[in-house]
């Protein structure tokens, strides 16, 4: 579970992206999972600054995060208060020397280095065109690589990086926020036993009052009844709907029966 | 563990969306983890159309799913032959009276349910605007959220449409693919106890041959050495370049020693 101080302690990295929509995804990425420090390594300066302006459209509410994002111009100079730096790569017709980690693995090890005081994680993520080549990987201690379908004879997999970072994200929080707002309370109403009786016995009557259980006898053995009672509503809001249902059917078929 | 079977057995449905590139960043997600039944709801054609134009830039490999996927006036023809259906919300300031899951939790009933032939499972996605509607949920069984960080006060939290598919999509495909392609192995080459030993005494020789045993003897006992060298190298390859180099320390100290 993520706290905030460990949620500080995450650094996103993008090397060489020159989407300025997929920038702003990403950092909306990071608004939407409670992360806030983000750099860039760019050997030219144009995506950073185009990237801001989008960010006030695609990034909703990452705006301020956009605004304190910091540019590098080298992949060491991005890293250099880091502890931990992670590549994320699609691999394709790369040689590694090193194993990579499938993303909910390698995600274990990145909270365990994200408890520790002092401790900073980068998370690298490649151009969209090439990934991170082996140079940029080079810089990196751990590599990560998000499971996709590869059917066999394909050639070449790789994500949109706005959609990389929101899965990576996703992982690192998946077992939830320690200082998040609790999801709202659904009214906790399931109906008791009892209550389910009384509908099962209204349902029975219905069939009766009906004439269905004249004419489909083995469909309505009490037995039958109360297993299709089961399915309907399992809260007193949709119990007592059903309920009041079927009394009016009760109703219905005692007027229209005959004297 | 997903199987072909059990991934055609899925179909993603997203209704009123209308941003071409976002409907391309969704295709897209479904090509990476392998899905290809795509549907949309829409009361009107415009971005139906536009995003089959889009797909073939936006959606990388995804230009086929993009073409077969298939449009309906209303959710509830979307989803006629679907034995199950799933909203996505990120809930907000909705009064829901059915509980959501986390999507961890969800994705597990979703596999167990893609396991069984005949069975069909619709995944529901609201508009970037609005998510799911209250009467679009009203035709789903099953209400899932991702989770994120919620900050206290934070009135609205809403992801990206393209990012909530791909980061849903990776949920299911999280524990592997039964028919997908291996991942490249790693050349195997940990080294053995004996090469280490090798590699230790070397490291232990070059001390010594450059004066820094004398000058640091404590740093230069065996087993502080021994700790040294854990770090260096786990494969083969790096721990002959480790040797090589110290060999050439050990060369070029002797050739510098006083007569």
């Amino acid at each position: 579970m993520l706290s905030a101080a460990m949620r500080t302690r995450l650094t996103v990295v993008l090397v060489g992206a020159r989407n300025p929509s997929n920038i702003g995804a990403a950092a909306r990425a990071m608004q939407d999972f409670g992360f806030s420090d983000l750099r860039f390594v760019n050997e030219y300066a144009v995506p950073f600054e185009a990237a801001q302006l989008e960010s006030t459209k695609s990034a909703v509410g990452a705006a301020d995060l956009m605004k304190n994002a910091r540019a590098f111009a080298s992949v060491a100079d991005a890293l250099v208060d880091c502890t931990l730096s992670v590549g994320t790569t699609a691999i394709g017709d790369r040689q590694l020397s090193r194993p990579v980690l499938p993303l909910a693995a390698g995600a274990q090890q990145i909270i365990q280095e994200l408890a520790r005081p002092n401790f900073r994680v980068a998370l690298l993520f490649g151009s969209e065109k090439t990934g991170l080549t082996n140079d940029q990987l080079s810089h990196c201690q751990m590599l990560l690589n998000i499971p996709m379908f590869a059917p066999s004879g394909a050639r070449h997999l790789s994500m949109n990086l706005g959609q990389a970072v929101a899965v990576c994200l996703y992982e690192l929080g998946r077992d939830g926020f320690e200082d998040a707002r609790d999801l709202p309370a659904v009214p906790d109403s399931r109906i008791t036993a009892g209550a389910r009786e009384r509908l099962t016995q209204l349902l029975v009557n219905a069939m009766e009052a009906t004439g269905y259980s004249r004419r489909f006898p083995a469909n309505a053995r009490e037995h039958v009844v109360r297993q299709l009672a089961i399915q309907l509503g399992t809260s007193e809001e949709e119990a007592a709907t059903w309920m009041g249902f079927l009394r009016q059917v009760l109703r219905s078929a005692k007027k229209d029966a005959p004297g």
